[in-house]
C-alpha cells in the first residue's frame, strides 16, 4: 500500500514536470529555439547534471524595448515624453520656437529627432525632471492607463510579447530570478514591471536622472533633476548589472546591438550560459526590421550570433502568437 | 479520524509558530526592544490585522558598520585599505613622503586621518582602484581569510553581532527581503555578505567607484577607476535605496547619524513602520560610544529617537550576547 502510494506520487511528479515543460512555452513553436531554452533550464535544475546551476546563481536578464514589449514606431517612453512636452507647453512659451520642442509641438517627430540621440535626451530630460519621484510615477501611471498605441490602438501594456511572458513564468517556476536591464528609464519601467511582467521594482535596472533627497514641509521627497545619472545601454548594461546584481547572470535576452555587451559578458562566463536575440521578422503580426532601423537596430548581433552560439529567435517562425490578444 | 488529524496539524502549526517567535531572537533579552520587533513582525504577517504587509512590501534595510558588525577601532574596510597601502608601497616610492600615505606607512593612523574624510577617501581610492572587479574581490577575500582584529584577534567576519544575525533570519523566515544599505564599499561587502549574513550580492547597496566594461585579450572585465561613483551615506542612503530597490522599505536598522535620513524616510511612510538604532553602550563586551566617536557618531539620532518612536537598542541591557562566540 505504501509503495503503491509512493509510486503514484512519483508518477504524478514526473508527468507534471513533463507537462509543465511542454505547456509552459505554449506560444513558442516547437523548434530549435524553444528546445534550446528548455534543455538549458532542465539541465540547470538537475543536481545530477554537470550543467546544474545552484539557485543563487540562476539569474536571467532581459532587455525591455523590442525584447519584452514592442518599440515601433518609436520607444514607448519617447512617445510618453512627447505627450508630456505637449501638455507642459502652455507653461513654456519659449518651446514654440526652440528646437527640438517646436517640432514636437508641430507634430513633426522626424524633424525633432533629426539630430539623433541628443535631441531625444533633451526631450526626455525636459519631461522627466522638475517633479518628485512620486509625482513622476503618477504621471506615467496616468499615461499608461489612457494612452493608446498609434497604429494598433491597444494600451501600451498590452503590446507585450506573450511568448516572453511565458518564458519569464517558466524561468521563475524553475527558481530563476528575472531582471529587466534596459536603456529605458528605471522609474518609468518600475511603474508597470510588477503588474505586467511579475518583475518587482528591485529587479529593474535602467537609465536614470539624478535625484536628491530633501524634506518639503517635513515630508521626505526625492526631487528629480534635469541631469543624467546613468545611461544603461551598450557597455553601460554590464556596468548596470554589476552595480545592481553584483554577479554575472547565466542567461541574457535582448534584441538589438544595445544588448550586445550584455550578451557578450553573460555568455563569456564559465559553465552553462545562454544568450538570445529576438529578431523582428514579422511584418504582419508585428514589424520586420533589423540593420537599418532607427530603433532597435541589429547589425553586429545578427552577424555574430551564430559564431557566439546565441539563439536568434525568428519571430515569424518561432512564435505561435505575438501579443496576448 | 479526519477531524482529529486536522486538529493535530493545526495544533502543531500553532505551537511551532509560538516556539519560533520566542526562540528566534534568543540572544535578545526579553524587554521592550525585542517585544516591539516581534509585535511588528507578527502583525505584518497576519492577513486579518490592519497592520498586515503584503510580501512584496516586506523590505528591511540594514546599515553594516556598527549595526551588523563592529566598527572599532576604525571601519574594517579602512583597516583593509591601510593593509593594501602597505603592501602596494614598494611600487609607489613617492608614498614615503606624500600624505596621507607616508603616515600610514609609519604606522601613524591618527596622523593620516587628521584631515578627516578627505584623507580616508584618498586612501580608499588608491587601494581600491586600478585592478579589475574580480581582482579586487580576490584581494578582499584573501584579506578577510587571514587578517585579524587588532584587539580581539578574531577574524573580522566573526565580529558580527549574533542578535542581528538572528534578527535577519527571523525576518527572512517571515518573508521579509533583507538588504544591506551601507556607506561601505559595495564590492567589498559583497565578498562576504552572502556567507556571513545570508544576504545575496543583489541585495547589497553601498558606496562605489566608477567601473568600465572592457575586453582584455578578448575577455570581458570591469576596470575599477580611482573616481567616486556614489557615496551611500546620510542623504545618499535614501537615494541609494531608491535606485536599487525602487520603493520605500518598511523597516530600517542603523546605529549612527549616517543612518538618520534612511530611518527618517522609512518611518515617515504610511502604514506600519519600524526604525531601530543600535546604541553602543557595552564597554566590556564591545565598545561604548556615541556623540564624540570618530566612527559611528550618534547625536541627532540619540536626541530624536524617542519623539520619532525609533527603537534605541541598549546593547548592554538588550543583548544577552554580542558576538557569535
Amino acid at each position: 500500500m505504501k509503495i503503491k502510494h509512493y509510486l503514484l506520487t512519483l508518477f504524478l511528479l514526473l508527468t507534471t514536470q513533463v507537462y509543465l515543460s511542454a505547456k509552459a512555452l505554449n506560444s513558442w513553436k516547437n523548434g530549435s529555439s524553444k528546445q534550446a531554452i528548455i534543455e538549458f533550464v532542465e539541465t540547470a535544475v538537475d543536481p545530477e547534471n554537470d550543467g546544474f546551476i545552484p539557485e543563487s546563481e540562476r539569474i536571467a536578464v532581459f532587455d525591455n524595448d523590442g525584447t519584452l514589449w514592442a518599440e515601433k514606431p518609436l520607444y514607448f517612453q519617447a512617445l510618453f515624453a512627447f505627450d508630456q512636452i505637449r501638455s507642459m507647453a502652455p507653461e513654456h512659451p519659449e518651446w514654440q520656437t526652440e528646437e527640438p520642442y517646436a517640432s514636437i509641438l508641430k507634430g513633426d517627430i522626424e524633424g525633432a529627432l533629426h539630430d539623433g540621440e541628443e535631441a531625444l535626451i533633451k526631450l526626455v530630460l525636459a519631461s522627466h525632471s522638475g517633479m518628485t519621484t512620486k509625482g513622476f510615477q503618477d504621471m506615467v501611471g496616468d499615461w499608461l492607463a489612457s494612452a493608446t498605441h498609434p497604429t494598433t490602438g491597444r494600451a501600451y501594456t498590452e503590446m507585450v510579447y506573450q511568448p516572453m511572458l511565458e518564458l519569464l513564468d517558466y524561468l521563475r517556476a524553475n527558481n530563476f530570478k528575472t531582471f529587466i536591464v534596459s536603456g529605458g528609464g528605471i522609474d518609468f519601467m518600475r511603474v508597470f514591471s510588477e503588474a505586467v511582467y511579475g518583475i518587482p521594482p528591485e529587479q529593474v535596472i535602467g537609465s536614470r536622472v539624478r535625484a536628491d533627497y530633501t524634506l518639503v514641509d517635513g515630508e521626505p521627497v526625492f526631487h528629480r533633476k534635469a541631469e543624467l545619472g546613468f545611461i544603461n545601454d551598450k557597455a553601460g548594461k554590464p556596468v548596470g548589472i554589476l552595480e545592481h546584481i553584483g554577479r554575472r547572470p547565466v542567461m541574457a535576452f535582448g534584441n538589438s546591438d544595445g544588448d550586445f555587451q550584455m550578451l557578450e559578458w553573460v555568455t563569456a562566463g564559465e559553465g552553462p550560459r545562454l544568450g538570445l536575440l529576438v529578431h523582428h521578422t514579422d511584418e504582419k503580426r508585428e514589424w520586420a526590421y533589423d540593420r537599418e532601423s532607427h530603433v532597435g537596430s541589429l547589425n553586429r548581433g545578427l552577424d555574430e550570433a551564430a559564431e557566439r552560439d546565441w539563439i536568434l529567435v525568428d519571430m515569424k517562425k518561432d512564435w505561435r502568437r505575438v501579443f496576448p490578444r
